[in-house]
């Protein structure tokens, strides 16, 4: 079906790397209408929260089906675009040519691949496996899922991003990557550390010749404020990897223990969205409007 | 397969009237493990967070099939009983008779089904469709639901959920219709009210004549606390409803807001888990341990 | 998104009276994949074949997402325009608003809704329930499906299938419903028999006063043929509604007697597909041109 | 839950190696009851078929999610024993220890590995990769599987499948390899060949010590018949790899391209199935039997 999937079109007029996009995670629907409203200019689709929501590792335990069907359903009741983190690809080239229409076709505005090994280990995770596959290979599947769109024109942006930081094969192998993917296609290179300091991806950024707009996750390094990353001029987006699914652990954990201690549930009332909160968030007035319109 | 259900049994033994069960409400299985390791006996497998989590209205606008996988997925993580909420049953009795097994094979503890029309509408929604099938058509599913366990030997347990009183057809109706379905096999009966004071439901509890163990659900009346509600003798099972997705979305609605006006993600980090502790509850012990004894 | 729904347009133009299309019922991508290379002019996912191929009875035990799974997995791998069997459409006119822009988003052409009560029963089995909602009831269901695309522009063809024959109440309510339906929105009305004869459907179709085509599903009336109907001047599309899950079974219930009486496989390979015709019905060709494109 | 997995159990005691059990392939639980119904011992849920009735390639281009689901709606309809094509195991020995404990639950009776890497490719698709992991790999993974079942006791059979001899890397590693995997806890060794005569699994099975029954997939030398296998007295299971899919693929070719070319359905009414044939088959009489127990 041709068509020009504006919401890919508005992603990329957005990826301006004096003033970055922002984007949150959501690992359901619920946290990417909350973050569009709270005024994130996109949606992470991310792989860690969605294996997190499910209490699995972020190692490809989630079949990809899962992940799909969640970009759907996100993009369904919100319209901030959705950058959906297809990991590693779901194997080769080939996979990544079959796969890649689906997600279009789920609406996604962009989708990210990593250049690791499959199945895929957590990029933070200590003692993890960090394995990659040769640039020349992922080349291959960047190419692929470029072209992979089809008869959507244009398809999704295709992001790569290399672990060469956190597989600590250093500077000079990550720029040699970014420039890589870009030269097969890339819209925009997504460079990943895991240091405590952001003194090595500041490092990588300043030696980025900005062939393409870069994308930071700064979990690890948090100190790294939006407008130090703007003032650098090479970063389109920042994404919040993780915070919607940390902000919940938390407050489900605070609040069940208190209901327990507390004997009732009157005392965390105050401290949580009201059943009317939740009704408006489940689109109540599209609702009424539709039971209005069309039941008698 | 012929197996013996450790779990129902367990839920069944805790249905104790003097000393009453408690269930937390799970959209997903990390808010599930969060609910057994507060110490809640039980998870509610509820079918308004789990829309609330879609953003979407609990009016069957989500197909079972969602409700069913996030069932199996809730089991396979943690070791709570979980109690599925079918709605209306998705159908008559037929297809509650093809239903019931499926969830029986996803591992649930029981299942509650309420009598009223497909598609169902919130119970607790201001002006929604509260329409009850009638009484001898529900007690066709209950019977269904009992019988439909096949050669698991004993199946999930049937709760029959009335909306009675939601329905505003009175206790002497609520009474009735209690009574014919625990003659129809229910082993529970989930009695339902909106009232913003406990009073209906008291009166209620205090007129069971006690042929099965009572179900409440606090939403509406949270002052009743859960030494009350034992010190009635009649009820077996509280189930705090909807209190994971309200505590998650008001958490994540804040942190996200707070992002954004800070512009930055380190002010959050002292209220949000760390992603070491959302490894953790990713099972990294587990994995560490699988890859340990078997890659290599 | 805003698109053109290049298929819907196409199909509506196809709907010749005159000349009838012709709609072949799948179960699978295969089965449509062989029937659009055969020549048919659309596929029709049916319910009934898939629930056939499920071997489970066709009276919505199936969820709705398995169909829709099963749409869209159609439209993957051939060009046909499908148009998808909704059943009564899985709830009131608010399910369907809810329904209609997931099967667009699916890529169908065109989706059916008949006018029994939920859940349905087959409409060809002995002594089933065959209840009609009413009329006025199932108008909102096409008004609420039509406006349902959304920004999806125009949406999928609305086809209104009227069961007043099959329940017994008589041309004149048929003709009263197919009128009501039209002006509710319908793009074209499915008046279905389960006479053994066509007479029942040629009086209805001479009686029908043309306001939109009518769609014929002859599985009752074989004897009545592709030109007989071309002549009626009022049909625009004839489906085929059963018969590939009805030669796929007869010939594997064949085959595997086969087998077992044989003492092997090698008395059947002359009468069954060559395996590499299975390699080019899976699409090998396109797989060799993405290994040779991407892979290196 | 603690159970005895039944059909595990008949399924060791059917691997006999003087009369070999049969198993066919099923694509969907239709072709699955009728193969059971003409005598076949067990189920091969297999990849293949799968792909094949989705028209994609046997290239792990479906998620394992919709296998899965296949699998286990094949087991709700039927009761002959399903052996569950894994292909690689959808990852390493980490993902497979998540993996099989979710087709227990499905109710399979065994599961079918490959020493093949991930994506794997068809192994008898002319030119095709045919890459194998080291064996120590695979023996991890299979031990993976033996120990993944958990708390059911015993769980699936665990069937390592060695390409050994597709990758043409000669009887002696075949050999070995099959060794090792026994060592490793295998339950049977499947032994594959793409010849077109039995000469090379002739001389396989003779050079077999017997640790284990061994499994054939005669497709390549179907003049093999199940007489020949079982005077080998080494095979305790003979699959009928693919002959549902190709069975009904060519029977679905013929009656369309003959409703094409008749202008009609009346003349392949008597080579087809008839409607009532398809109602039993979809289990109608268990309906009747629910609708008279459960409804009023």
């Amino acid at each position: 079906m041709r068509h020009d999937n504006p919401k890919a079109v508005a992603l990329r007029a957005r990826l301006n790397v004096h003033q970055p996009a922002l984007a949150m995670a959501a690992h359901n629907p619920l946290s990417a209408k909350l973050a569009a409203a709270a005024g994130f200019d996109a949606i992470w689709g991310s792989g860690f929260e969605l294996s997190a929501s499910y209490a699995v590792p972020d190692a490809n335990i989630l079949s990809m089906d899962t992940h799909l069907e969640m970009m759907r359903a996100i993009g369904e009741v919100q319209d901030a675009p959705v950058i959906a983190d297809l990991d590693t690809g779901f194997g080769n080239a080939v996979n990544v040519s079959y796969i890649v229409p689906r997600y279009a076709a789920a609406g996604v505005a962009a989708v990210v691949m990593e250049d690791k090994t499959f199945p895929k280990d957590s990029s933070l995770r200590p003692g993890g496996r960090q394995e990659l596959v040769p640039a020349g290979e992922f080349q291959g599947k960047i190419a692929a899922a470029k072209n992979a769109s089809g008869n959507a024109i244009p398809g999704p942006l295709v992001v790569a991003r290399t672990e060469a930081l956190i597989a600590g094969l250093g500077e000079a192998e990550a720029l040699r990557r970014g420039a890589a993917y870009v030269e097969a296609g890339a819209d925009a290179v997504l460079i990943h550390s895991k240091q405590k300091t952001p003194d090595e991806i500041l490092s990588f950024c300043r030696a980025w010749p900005g062939q393409a707009p870069l994308v930071l996750v700064p979990t690890s390094y948090p100190q790294l404020s939006f407008a130090d990353v703007a003032a650098l001029g090479k970063v389109g987006l920042i994404i919040c990897g993780n915070h919607a699914i940390r902000a919940a652990a938390a407050a489900m954990q605070n609040v069940f223990r208190r209901i327990i201690a507390e004997g009732g549930i009157a005392g965390v009332e105050a401290d949580i969205a009201s059943v009317a909160d939740v009704f408006a968030l489940q689109g109540d007035d599209r609702m009424r409007a539709l039971e209005k319109a069309y039941l008698r």
